[in-house]
C-alpha cells in the first residue's frame, strides 16, 4: 500500500490536510539528527566509575609514561608533572584533576559548511567514518585490493552525501603514494575536497603538517578564518600502548595544537596485547594514557581542543588477532565513553570495526550490537562508524551506504521517547476504541507523527515475501550499489573553486588530476 | 596463531600450568550463560515511566477492555472489576494496584532437563525463540516454502543444541497438518519431543488443550509431578487490540491457569495500526492490556504463574507493513520492558524480528541493534530472538546458528564488566611497564581470563583477509550451513522414551512418523 493509498483510507475532506502532514519535516521535526543527546546505556554505576578513575590517578601518578621528547618533559614538569629517576614521565594527581577542571569542555568541529558544524559539548553524539585501511573490498566478490587517493576521494564525496554520517575522517591508506609527505598531504587534500562535513586525518611528521597548514589557510581564506573554524581536526596516537609516548606523534601535537587543531588524543591499546585482558584493566590504561595527553595539551596551551579519545581495542586471545566486532568491544567502549561523561571532557570512541570481510550477516550483525551500544553510552563522537571490515583492515563503499542505514535506526534508539500528555494518547486510545473505528490506520495521530516518530532507511527492504520475489529478491546490498554508483556518477562537491584550487596545485604537489574531481 | 602458540610464547616452566588455566572452564566461570542480570538500557527515566503508569491507569479504569466472555466478565468483576453501560470491562486503579502487588513475582519455567529451568525472577535474562512463521526459508537461493511439522521438530532439535537460546517457544505453523486440533496437538507433541529446554506453544481451542494436558501429564509422570515442574507454558493473545478480549484465546486461558501451565499473557499491538503510532501510546496500550490479562488471570486463580508480555510490533507508515527490524521496535520493547521492571513482574518481550527476508547484512543489522537494547533493557525473556525473518513470517535453520552467536555476544554486554581490585589491574600494568616485556600477550592474568571475561562465536570469521582468501572466502553463513548439517544428522533428544512414546501414540494422532526421529 502506497502513502497515497493510507491516506486515501481517510474521507475525502481531509486529504489534502493529512498529505501536507505526510509531506517531508524540515530538519528539526525530524526523528533524528546529528547531535542528539546520548547516554541509555550505562555499563558501570557510579561506584565502579570512582574506582576505576582512582585507578587511573595510581597509574599515572606512580607509573607514569616513557620516552617522553624534551619539550614534552619541559612543558608537563613545568605545569607540576614529575620526571622519574626510571625516565617515566608521570602526572601526579592535582595535575590530572587540575587539567580535566580546566579543559576545554565546549569543542566545536567545524565543518566547511556550517550546516556541518558539531557542538561536541555535553553528550550530544555524531557519527563519523576514521581509520587507516589499506584495502578496497568488493561487496560481491569480497576481493581486498589496495586503496588509493582517488578512492579515499571517492569515500569522501559518498561521505558528503550520506545523512547520518556527520563527519569524514580518512579512512584509506592512499597506498599508491609512496612518499610519506606526498602521502601526508594528499590525505589531507582529497579529504577536504571530497567533503564539506568535519575532516580528520593525521601525519607522521611535522613539516608534512606545517605544509597542510598553508593549504588549509588558503582554503579557510587566510590563518585568521581558519583560527574561527578550523574544520580540521588530528587524529593523534601520541602513545604507543602500554604508557609509551610516540615519539614523532609527539610532534605532531605539538605543532597541530599551536597551529589551532582540535587533537584527536587517540590511545588504542588491544586488549590482551598491549593493554591488560580483564576490561577494566583495558578501561584504566586507555583512560591513564588520554589523560596524559590531555596534561601534555593543556601544558602546551591551555585550553586548546582536544577529543578523550579512548579506542580500546580487543583481541581474540586465542590466535592474538584484534575483534573489531565482538561484545566486548562494545562495552570496552561504552565503559570509556562513560568515563568521558564522567570528566564531562567531549569523548570520540571508535564503534563498527567488524570482523568480517564482507557486507554479510556478521558485518550487520557485529555493526548492529556494537553501535546500538556505543550510539547510546553518552559518547560525542563514534568513530569508525562506517564502512570498514576485518576489524580496520578493509573499506567497502556499499557499506558506508549499508551503514549509514544503521547508524539511522540506531539514532532513532538514541532519540529515545517523547513522553508527554500528546504522546501518551489516552484521548487517541478512548477515541478509537469508543468511537471507532477500532484502528489507528490514517488517523490524525498516525499522520502527524509518521516523520517525527519514524526513521526510513533507504536500503532496508521491508516488503512481504511474495512482493520480494516478484521484485526480483532484491537486498539491501543491491540497492547500496546503486546508491554508490549513483553518487560516484553524479556528486562532485564544489566547494573548492577551480581557481583555489589552481592556486593549491601550483604550490603544492597534488597528485589528484582535476579531471579524476569532475563529473 | 593457534592457542598453543599464544601458551608456548611463554617459559617452557610455566606452559603446563597455563594450558590448564586455557583450557575450557565450568559453566559458572564463564562470561555468559543463561539468565544474567539485565538492566544496563534505560530509555526511560523515572518520571516517565510514573506518567506512562498513570496513563495506563486511566485506560484501564475508564476505557477497559470490550468483548470479554462471561466467565471473565464474572471472575473479573467479583475482584472489583466493572462492566460498564458500553459493555467495556473497566479495571478500577485499586484493583489493577492489588494485583501488581500480589502477583506472582518468583516463576521458574522448567525445562524437561533441569540443567534448562529458567528462573525469571529479578531481572535475569534469557533468550528464545517464538512465532507462528507460515515459512521455511531457504538461506541461500531466498526461496520460502511451507513450513510443516517435521521443520518445527527441527528447529526444535537445533534449538536444544544452541547454547545461547535457552527455551524453545513453537516458531512455525505446522502447514501439513490442516485440521485445527491435529495443528495444535502436534506442535505440542513436536516441541517437547524436539528439545528438553522449556517449550512455549498456544492452542486455539480449550478442549485442544485438555487433550494436550494428557499428553503432557504422561510425559511428566503423572498430573502432580507435571503441576510441580510445568515444561510448558502457553502463549495467550488474550487481547486482539486495540483493547478487546479475544474469546477462544481467553476460554484457553482459563483451561491453561487451572492446569498450573505459566501463560504469556501477549498483547501485540502494531504502532499506527491496532496501536497509537506515537510510540509512547503505544506503550500505554501495550501495559494496560498486560495489566488487564493479568487482572484476570489473578482472579481466576491468585498467584497463578503469568508473564507481563508486551510485544509491541511497529508499522512502516508509508505502507501499513510490519517493521520488526526497526529502531523504533527496539525502543518500544525497551521501554515495554522498563515497566514491567518498574512492576517487578516477570516479563517478556519480542527482539530480532528482522524485516529482511535472508540472513544477509540487513537481518544482520536488525538483529544487533534490536538485541542490543532489548537484551539490556531488565527484560526476563526475549522471544523471536532467533532464526526469524520477514517480520515473522519466515523461519531460517542457518539463521538460528547465527542469531545465536550474536545473542551470545550481546550476552556479553549484558554481563557488564566486572571491576575489582584484580580486574582494575594497576599491578599488572605496573609490571608489564617496569619490569617487561612491555605487552600483555600470555601474561597470567591474559590466560586467565581468556575464558572468564571473552565469549567465542562458532560463526564469526575473525582471520585477516589474507588467510581469509587462503581459506577460500568462508562467510559466517557457511559455517552455520555446516553446523546445520551436523546437528540435523546427528542429534535426536531421546529424553522421552520409545515405550512412552509407543504409548502417547496409542492415544492421541500423532502425525510425525517416529522413524524420522531417529537417525
Amino acid at each position: 500500500m502506497s502513502e497515497t493509498a493510507v491516506v486515501s483510507r481517510r474521507k475525502g475532506g481531509r486529504v489534502a490536510r493529512q498529505a501536507m502532514r505526510a509531506a517531508p519535516l524540515t530538519a528539526d521535526k525530524r526523528a533524528i539528527g546529528p547531535g542528539l543527546e546520548s547516554g541509555s546505556f550505562k555499563v558501570l554505576n557510579d561506584l565502579q566509575i570512582k574506582r576505576i578513575h582512582t585507578a587511573v590517578l595510581d597509574v599515572l601518578e606512580n607509573i607514569g609514561l616513557a620516552d617522553a621528547i624534551p619539550s614534552c618533559i619541559e612543558v608537563v614538569t613545568a605545569a607540576g608533572g614529575v620526571l622519574k629517576d626510571n625516565g617515566r614521565l608521570t602526572f601526579p594527581r592535582a595535575l590530572v584533576e587540575d587539567t580535566i577542571a580546566k579543559a576545554n569542555r565546549n569543542v566545536v568541529l567545524y565543518g566547511q559548511s556550517p550546516q556541518h558544524d558539531m557542538d561536541i559539548s555535553g553528550s550530544r553524539t555524531y557519527f563519523g567514518t576514521a581509520g587507516a585501511a589499506v584495502h578496497m573490498v568488493d561487496a560481491v566478490t569480497g576481493e581486498y585490493r589496495e586503496s588509493t587517493t582517488q578512492d579515499l576521494y571517492d569515500i569522501a564525496r559518498m561521505v558528503d552525501k550520506l545523512e547520518n554520517i556527520h563527519f569524514f575522517q580518512r579512512a584509506v591508506v592512499c597506498r599508491d603514494l609512496a612518499d610519506p609527505f606526498d602521502m601526508d598531504f594528499n590525505t589531507c587534500y582529497a579529504s577536504v575536497s571530497g567533503t564539506t562535513k568535519h575532516v580528520g586525518t593525521s601525519w607522521v611528521d611535522p613539516m608534512h603538517l606545517e605544509k597542510s597548514f598553508e593549504m588549509l589557510h588558503l582554503i579557510a581564506g587566510g590563518e585568521k578564518k581558519w583560527r574561527e573554524r578550523p574544520f580540521v581536526s588530528m587524529s593523534n596516537c601520541f602513545v604507543v600502548p602500554p604508557l609509551k609516548f610516540a615519539e614523532d606523534a609527539c610532534r605532531c601535537l605539538e605543532v597541530g595544537v599551536r597551529g589551532g587543531m582540535p587533537i584527536l588524543l587517540l590511545a588504542a591499546g588491544q586488549a590482551g596485547a598491549t593493554s591488560p585482558a580483564s576490561l577494566a584493566g583495558s578501561v584504566v590504561q586507555e583512560v591513564a594514557e588520554v589523560l596524559a595527553g590531555l596534561c601534555y595539551v593543556n601544558a602546551i596551551e591551555p585550553g586548546a581542543p582536544a577529543i578523550f579519545g579512548t579506542w580500546p581495542f580487543v583481541s581474540d586471545l586465542r590466535t592474538g588477532a584484534m575483534s573489531g566486532g565482538s561484545g566486548e568491544q562494545a562495552l570496552l567502549v561504552a565503559a570509556c565513553a562513560q568515563m568521558g561523561r564522567f570528566y564531562d571532557l567531549p569523548t570520540g570512541v571508535p564503534s563498527g570495526m567488524c570482523d568480517s570481510k564482507v557486507p554479510d550477516y556478521q558485518a550487520g550483525a557485529e555493526k548492529g550490537y556494537n553501535h546500538a551500544i556505543t550510539g547510546n553510552s553518552g559518547t560525542n563522537l563514534v568513530y569508525e562508524s562506517a564502512g570498514m571490515h576485518a576489524s580496520l583492515l578493509g573499506m567497502c563503499m556499499e557499506s558506508l551506504v549499508l551503514d549509514n542505514d544503521t547508524i539511522g535506526s540506531v539514532l532513532r534508539t538514541v532519540k529515545g521517547i517523547e513522553v508527554s500528555e500528546d504522546t501518551l494518547s489516552v484521548e487517541a486510545i478512548r477515541q478509537v476504541c469508543e468511537e471507532g473505528p477500532g484502528h489507528y490506520l490514517g488517523s490524525d495521530q498516525t499522520l502527524s507523527v509518521m516523520q517525527s516518530e519514524y526513521f526510513y532507511p533507504d536500503t532496508g527492504e521491508r516488503s512481504s515475501p511474495n512482493e520480494w520475489v516478484e521484485k526480483g529478491r532484491p537486498t539491501a546490498l543491491m540497492k547500496a550499489m546503486e546508491i554508490v554508483r549513483e553518487t560516484m556518477a553524479g556528486h562532485y562537491p564544489r566547494h573548492i573553486s577551480d581557481e583555489l584550487d589552481r592556486e593549491i596545485r601550483q604550490k603544492f604537489n597534488i597528485k589528484l588530476p582535476r579531471e579524476q574531481m569532475t563529473p
